[in-house]
């Protein structure tokens, strides 16, 4: 077990961006994980974080002992100490250099999107597919690696696998049809202009939807060891848009389900659900992955983006779709459980599996 | 043909309300219509508009012609000299005022929801269902009025049914699953509390579902001399969505045809679309009812908005959806095409007939 | 000293609105007082407060405790139990009932306008002007009171009053122009209709300029046994402002000071003042009551508003100003310490000075 | 006179940004000018503007002339045509542009900080300061040039400057201290991420202090003709915040005058101010350069905007001040009124008047 008197030395690349810093906020006094290392372009060249860069979320400083850490290049030997590094890259630069940390013995917890659909690389949410870390030896053996790459989700695709897994092991779905209302911090930082979306709502995010269309049927699916990754038998299709809040994607999905079952039974596969990852009781983990609230009209992105401190995925106004089986709502935080929470919830989720 | 100097003298009932303010804003300078009547609560016992009221629309000061009128009772003999009454009234105490002015022989057009499904009232877009008018001679004589009543379409129904029409006209139209982000004046005014909304989504308008799953089936079905209205074989479902816009209802929708058709077919289908109401050149009808844009984040809520003074409903991303034939984005201006200048429009298709 | 096994036993006066709400959530937990009774309109006749009420607060749910209790009506003899109630009333009615808590001899801690500027009634920052309980047992006196009633200072003057007092002190001060951007919490709830302020600024809140004009006087001032109060030799100038945010009111000042000071002595000023009410470590209090920032862009409402809990002000931006000696921006969380947790800091003090 | 069929040939420079395309926009359909060139940075080598830039301007499309223009480099060779260049060029390139276009013979209007203090530039408002073109003579003379620079203010500048000016003409000022809150547009394209303003007011603006400060006395100040610029005696200081809304500078003033007035002499003052240009009806002047209005809550941002197209400044609230002679708020739009509109209307006044 890791002790606090030998904790695993992580680094985060990407460090100055937005998730970056989520990345750098969450592991501030983590039972598991010390933040030895800084990761960025080049040009900062060993500067102190607290200089080439300023602290974006609101509701905190940045933190003390992460201002005076000099930021390196993202390279393997720029920082040595590492065992582990959070991936907040950005996807035109994230592939190789996730490669060359994996290849160095490192193991690779990225939010990037470069090697989410690879073969023999887990997308992982240990509430939902808590056993595609068996690809991770695949992995290592395929590559010749000695570390290893662990992808999380898309940030909107994380609450919909996360609502969607109960039911389809209780009920089987075989449609899903989800509109995104998504908020302005999935898209970094600097961003989104405050003069594209002040008083609007745009419908399109580029690449989202595709995302969200195939990176559900991985998650979903399952991992034989014979056969590697098999997707799960659904389609989806999904709208994706942009509105005018800080953090909290909404989502409104359309389900088919396989079996019968009735508002009460959905409702209870919800509550019920405890994953095998639950009883494992990780740092990061929720009390509660999946919360049903009864209100008419919650979740709302304000109000419930923040459950379980951002880890709690709040459902909401299940009822009767005259298209499809039913309809509900759902919402997840962006940039915690979309985002560095869900990469840190996976990398003590490996940790309890005796992968690092 | 009205001219000038013959007037139809006009009234509106619920003046000091959002609508209200609409109808009174677009009915400045109409070359048919001359606003002589304003009704709202019996308490303002016919002080002058100016006194009672804050003129809420931005862009605009209240007109200095209506700022005068005094405001009445929201009762055919406290408003004699009308014609034509534009109902804003809340649905609360809409049903029986419109009813009363019908008896009284006045021409209601109303944005209220109590008499749109009824079994003889026109629910009524002229560019889609203009023939539904020929359900008034049978709702006069039915129910003895010498006046009659015409509603036009919840704020969200609107511009769905306008971009269906023209589809199902040329291909046939099984299924819809419609997605709104419906902005803020939609709730009327004072309405949605800021507090409620700043930063925030909310998945949840009363009633609001509802409507637009059935008040499409109405207005795509046929009026049938013989049998009265009958609905459009589809089966609509809807999630509605409040977001923090001020104007405009941005929709995604996906749609399952009959008949197979390409993108370049569907397009075609809503360019080329000009329907009868079209011809007759009314004053209140934009140049073209439908617009379809070709850039790929297009129709936003806040650029699109005023499209055609707000009477053009504005189409975009067009492009197959892996559960339906097609998913694409529509947008509408909620209180102009949506509500007053629906209503607006409707009276002139009226004049335009003879009925008034 | 006050333990937990013997907790004060407190109501709330206007339990169901916005500060009604923040007083709740902050006094779960009290070490020292018990929440025991909710107070609000006659009509809601004993029914639970979760029945009666939505809970309006972001990022928490209503507190289960208070879920239960039963909202009885504003009077004493309706909350017997009570030895102190925090008033959220609105100023329309809060001037009798809390006199009549008063006469029943039940501390009144007062966000009301009505009672502060009163002749024996402290408007009391205990940060600034903890002296002025003096006032109390006069008030008992002269009123015949077995209890008392004690105010706190509207939300724009809070933040101004703390930043000006440690400058009062050491350099005097002759001359303050205020310029406020106070959020729409501060308006309450329903308050301000999103379609008023979304992309919007309103440079009028009704009676807030003549209250930061007199309040200021009277906190700074003096209390003096033979004479009362006596208002502090400034003039004070305010422009008040609403802004697009949800809590924090963001000032500018410009002050004239009577002794010349530099830069740094007005800092060190604010960053070593620390108050008798300081030392007394009161359950409410923040670490800092003032935190001056050197970043060039800070405070701002939504990154500053939550320091200390809400209950620090924050201070920035100093430089000389043009026409008086210094211009500086402050800002402080309304509805904490501009409103309940202001009154519960003052309830704190009161107990900690043995008048409890 | 300028005629329709011999329209003066001009550009933009900097056509790509925000300013940019208000020039563009308010150039469509100009009497006196016609849009022929388009200069943007070296890399778009002639490709026509609709594919070399977004349109960003809600309520309009990209103006189809324009679309097809080719976008050229920011040099009088590659725009040999134009006899007039509109420069909405950042600060770190204008000064040097400007220079070789006005050597070239052009006539630059600049809204560009770079010329604007120089001792022979006018920094131009027709309607305050229009003599102040006499330093063109000698500012070709002393330089060489056969074209010339005039600039127009910086963007919150401009609506106090307007505001001033008749009480300066008939009462004196002596000192003037606002506080602004500034739109999101001010900021240009992109701008101000939506990350950083939703939700958040922020209390600096980098240079903006200092230029409200300076520009206000030279504007105010007067041409002499032996001596240059001769500063107005006066003494402005400024607090500059941005706020969330997209166009309008919202500013808070409280001025001492040099001479008594009533309020009712100060209203008179600027409503029936008519200042020389006002008689010449340029064709970008508004019916009323400044507008009072009564209402107690306004002016506000997003309801006086617009106001003469954007050209009128709308004033409100005057009141005593305790510690100046009075305080009022006023409003302009920021890109239009304080950026391109101005530009473009300082050019009809040099044509008005023989220059061009």
């Amino acid at each position: 077990m890791v002790t606090r008197d030998k904790k695993i030395p992580v680094g985060v690349l990407g460090a100055t961006g937005m998730v970056g810093q989520r990345f750098i906020e969450l592991l501030q006094g983590h039972p598991w994980f010390e933040l030895v290392a800084l990761g960025a372009s080049d040009k900062h060249n060993g500067r102190p974080y607290a200089e080439v860069t300023g602290w974006r979320l609101s509701g905190s400083d940045m933190p003390a002992s992460a201002a005076k850490l000099p930021v390196v290049a993202c390279r393997p030997d720029a920082m040595p100490q590492v065992k582990v590094v959070f991936s907040a890259l950005p996807g035109e630069i994230a592939g190789e250099i996730e490669v060359a940390f994996a290849q160095a013995g490192v193991a690779v917890f990225s939010n990037a999107k470069n090697h989410r659909m690879g073969a023999d690389v887990p997308l992982l949410i240990p509430e939902v597919n808590a056993d595609h870390i068996a690809a991770i030896p695949r992995q290592q053996k395929q590559r010749g690696w000695s570390g290893f790459i662990v992808t999380n989700a898309n940030c909107s695709s994380t609450p919909l696998v996360m609502a969607l897994k109960p039911l389809q092991q209780a009920f089987g779905i075989s449609k899903v049809l989800v509109t995104t209302m998504q908020s302005i911090s999935g898209a970094g930082y600097p961003g989104l202009p405050s003069y594209d979306i002040l008083d609007n709502a745009i419908p399109y995010i580029g690449g989202e939807e595709e995302k969200v269309e195939s990176e559900t049927l991985k998650m979903l699916g399952e991992w034989q060891e014979g056969q590697g990754f098999v997707d799960a038998p659904l389609v989806v299709s999904a709208h994706c848009n942009r509105v005018a809040t800080r953090e909290g994607h909404l989502e409104c999905a359309s389900i088919q389900l396989e079996r019968q079952a009735s508002p009460e039974e959905i409702i209870a596969a919800w509550e019920n659900y405890v994953p095998e990852s639950q009883a494992a009781r990780l740092p990061s983990a929720p009390e509660r992955a999946l919360l049903y609230r009864r209100e008419i009209d919650r979740p709302q992105t304000l109000r419930d983006r923040d459950a379980g401190n951002g880890m709690t995925v709040t459902l909401g106004r299940l009822r009767p779709c005259p298209l499809f089986s039913y309809k509900f709502v759902m919402l997840g935080h962006n940039t915690v459980r979309g985002a560095a929470g869900g990469s840190i919830l996976n990398a003590e989720w490996c940790v309890n599996k005796g992968l690092l």
